[in-house]
């Protein structure tokens, strides 16, 4: 194994001991004080390597590199933020894969081999995922002009901390000097695939062509309190009951579509009031459906609405979905799909074009500036999960991957929309 | 209407200001600031009218009056605290009951036309409700050393605070005079319905002759958290789903037997991580299972158990039921129910003998002191909900019934187990 291999392992071990759980896993929502720990790491990290770290508004953490006074950026990234009891590589691998990836790059072209069209930035995005303050992509969103810096700032967590509250404890004042969209002229970034496509197949590496289609709703399920002993079942009106109904009809939707057409869940739950003897008034939830295809999603729907007819009617409840998020296939541009591939090509890596299910920050990116989105295998699928696993030669062989992209992006390599 | 009749309309409506609900109920979980105000507005109330006030270690707060020196009390009472988002009637209208009977009889004895046997004493028993503090019925546990008061006071609440802390919040502290069990000689206690059988048959007044039998379990859906977009759907093992199908199949069993042969409910839920991206690791609930008839209960826990290995094979979890509470037909001694019909009979209310499906302070003091349980209707049973109601008729007949009860039992008239 190279140095440079053993010195990411070593910095990749080093990095997940922030907020590491008893399963081996991580745990550090946004803003927590572990995010906070595994930023000021990575603030070490950039200035020990050259880079200039600065911070924009919404919490974005960036390290440059000047390689052409007055240049746009080659922005490399993902997010060092994690789900509750969550895995290792999610996000953190692609964010420590960019810096070393920008530091390989900018040794080379300083060493002047080659001349550099672009200067070079790293990004770790602030709240990727999510599940602490919603929507997810909250950084990315606010750097891409998709989210008001002030409705993200505003967002409070269930216990009532603010997004302005939760990065203030973390004693890092907002950058003049940080990037701003106008200046970067090119995304890459390396995630986990969070699937099984790549593993089943036997293949090195993900060229990122189309996201999967979803709908994402909030589902209110109203009711009325009553005595869980005393009251006659005809006389109830039971929220938890009409919710449990449409969590097994949309799980259970699933089995009308061939494996893989359909992907229903519902994992967030609030129950009113919540106690052992008063029947729920009132239960509030997601539900979350995605396809690699439009129509199946839409079909989805269509059966799911008569089915939460028939549980309403069942439930004596008013049950109302209320549409949060809804995109279609969208793709990533075919350049940067061409040009990830040539670079897997050039390195004798085996890589194919894979969808993926997830989010990331590089589907807010890839709507503005030209990207280039990758994968590599992960153990099983297992995904926000602390068993969460890719190898240690598949993680290598991305961040191999990276620095070629990267390299090619600097140089000024043409991404065709 | 009599001169105590509108004062005890008059002071129902005060009692009824205290954790007032813009719905026109009352919030005043056990050991809350709504509770608190509520004892203090009820202690001020008994110094007005004679009574000497004292409160046990488990919050138990009782007002005393002296007619027969050193002899055992008759104590009669039942709970301030409410559920959330509740009705004004449910505990508070049998404390207040309890408070203007004992004081119309006090007078009586005190004008020494008939020798009492007893002396009395009135009670407002601390948390009967278990909603913020499990289990429910937890002062009058204590009072019968059914319950630990280590163990009481140790309790938490979801937030953390015990109940130790909740008590010291309200700034008073126990008396080393408050009444014990081996002072309490009989009890008594009225309480609205929350059931229709006295409404629908057009009964004044019910006299409480058995409990439903129940089985009250926790149940643990164990899963395993995975990525709710990128996860197949054969590979997820998702708490919710587990946890939606106990729900739906401990409900649907209810129609398989005659109506009224058996309530169930599961009302309270909590989903770890309970995030919009991540697929539930774990559900806890409760479940609960009620019936007149015992065999039923047993029968049905046959069949729900069949259903729960097929949700838990359907779910991919693993599911655990723990029982934490199992009571039979408890019956209330006979003899107490004949002295609640003949009282009935006397002031020529119409009666019939009622089971009781919830839980009551009663149920403790029944197992060790002889005991007379009263209902009065409630409009379509309608309970743990703000529009919980019982007529101003209803409710008065109720008081004049408590107040020859509790003359009967002060003066001494038998009870036979």
């Amino acid at each position: 194994m190279s140095t440079t291999d053993e010195q990411f392992l070593a910095d990749f071990a080093n990095m997940s001991s922030f907020g590491a759980t008893a399963g081996g896993g991580v745990d550090r929502q946004a803003g927590t004080a572990a995010d906070h720990a595994t930023r000021s790491w990575f603030s070490q990290w950039l200035a020990q390597h050259g880079f200039t770290e600065t911070v924009d508004g919404a919490g974005n953490q960036f390290g440059t590199l000047e390689l052409v006074p007055g240049a746009a950026y080659v922005l490399v990234g993902s997010h060092l933020d994690s789900q509750p009891l969550a895995g290792r590589y999610d996000g953190a691998y692609g964010v420590l894969a960019a810096a070393h990836a920008g530091t390989r790059v900018a040794s080379e072209f300083r060493s002047g081999k080659v001349d550099p069209a672009y200067n070079l930035a790293v990004v770790n995005w602030f709240n990727e995922e999510g599940s602490r303050f919603a929507p997810s992509m909250m950084g990315s969103g606010v750097f891409t002009g998709k989210l008001a810096l002030r409705d993200a700032l505003a967002t409070a967590d269930p216990a009532g901390t603010t997004v302005a509250e939760a990065l203030a404890a973390g004693h890092r004042s907002p950058d003049a000097g940080a990037p701003v969209l106008a200046q970067v002229a090119r995304y890459a970034e390396i995630h986990i695939e969070q699937g099984r496509e790549l593993e089943e197949s036997g293949t090195h590496v993900g060229i990122v062509d189309r996201t999967w289609a979803a709908s994402k709703y909030r589902v209110s399920v109203d009711g009325a309190q009553s005595h869980t002993g005393a009251t006659r079942m005809e006389d109830r009106r039971d929220a938890l009951y009409g919710a449990a109904l449409v969590i097994a009809a949309a799980r259970e939707l699933t089995a009308e579509f061939e494996p893989g057409l359909l992907h229903t869940s519902v994992s967030e739950l609030f129950v009113l009031p919540n106690s052992p003897v008063t029947i729920a008034r009132q239960v509030l939830m997601n539900l979350d459906l995605r396809s690699p295809d439009e129509s199946v999603l839409i079909l989805a729907m269509e059966r799911l609405g008569k089915r939460i007819l028939d549980a309403q009617a069942d439930s004596c409840t008013d049950i109302h979905l209320t549409l949060t998020h809804n995109w279609g296939l969208l793709s990533y541009q075919p350049g940067g799909v061409a040009l990830g591939r040539a670079s897997a090509d050039g390195l004798g890596f085996t890589s194919k074009q894979v969808m993926t299910v997830a989010g990331h920050d590089s589907t807010n990116l890839k709507d503005v500036v030209p990207t280039v989105m990758l994968f590599v295998p992960s153990v099983e699928g297992i995904s926000h999960n602390e068993a969460e696993f890719t190898r240690d030669e598949d993680a290598l062989r991305g961040v191999e991957l990276l620095t070629d992209v990267t390299r090619r992006l600097v140089r000024g390599d043409v991404i065709e929309g």
